[in-house]
């Protein structure tokens, strides 16, 4: 089962919890036990898992920050102001595959889905698969 | 098919390889030509792929850990000493995907499936999804 | 279905697109509805998805060298002088997912299939694996 689904980002950078609308899908797939793709088909974002928590979404946008600092002299640069967008992309992936077990995302207590924007604020597509026995 | 199997680390970060318990539930699954999900529940370790030698494992860790210093200044540190651990899973990833071909994990020779904890030692669980043709 | 093709890399460090040999895959798989695995069998490589883009491959380069530069006194160069490229690989993955939606990769419109060869030249293998309903 494919779905989609859309999220607005109201900032450059910002990480938005989707862990919900994935875990909806999955319910809906009626897959019991199998596996779930949620990817976003852009090179600027990325989706990642960790802990939904505050002050560590803030500790993963300022290590994105700093580990690709907006104008550092990319070349990309040239042609459109977002090479650090593109390489924290590159680097983080745009996409998580999770275990389904029992018709529910395997998730851990301190893992959710996160969509992480560097590029916004955009209207972004996050697709989701669920692949499994029924 | 979906297993999942307890590792116990021993230091605060550590790299554990999983190669054996991973090859035997592909064995096990009776698939043949499919894929493999390897995937942690906890948002401060990781999955990776990538050469068992004993040298590069110790280069693993301190890569990680000079990238992902402890106690820099997080946020996220103010309620829980360990951000660098979360932040080293967000970027390393829980999870890695795998190619099973001919009833056997098609990996290189030069890989091995590791665990890579930062936050240890603890009990880790690994849930390991194999889906395709038996 | 599993296929497998190979690509011979010119340089030490290079980014080659491969969209269209993975695409042609997909196509050839019958596949409407699922995932495709995109894996190399190397330690000292990667795949990722970006925009395909001649000065931003050239700023994804220069920021693995950044990260991950050459003889930075590593263990493994002991052995072995490419413990950087190894570390790349765990750092960027040996590998991505993608939907499969109406017979074709789900990409978005500036993501490409890139192989980021980081102990070149070399002939790589590349493993696609596609899973789902025809």
């Amino acid at each position: 089962m494919i779905e989609e689904f859309q999220i607005s980002t109201k900032s450059r950078e910002e990480v938005v919890v989707i862990t919900r609308r994935v875990e909806e899908i999955v319910a809906k797939s009626g897959v019991k036990n199998g596996l779930a793709l949620v990817y976003v088909p852009h090179a600027t974002a990325a989706v990642v898992l960790n802990e939904d928590e505050p002050r560590l979404r803030e500790d993963i946008l300022n290590k994105v920050k700093s580990l690709f600092p907006r104008g550092a002299g990319y070349r990309h640069d040239e042609i459109d102001h977002n090479a650090n967008a593109h390489l924290a992309s590159v680097f983080l992936g745009p996409f998580v595959v999770m275990p389904v077990v029992g018709g529910r995302l395997a998730r851990g207590t301190w893992q959710d889905v996160m969509l992480v924007e560097m590029d916004g604020p955009r209207t972004r597509r996050v697709v989701v698969v669920v692949l499994g026995q029924a």
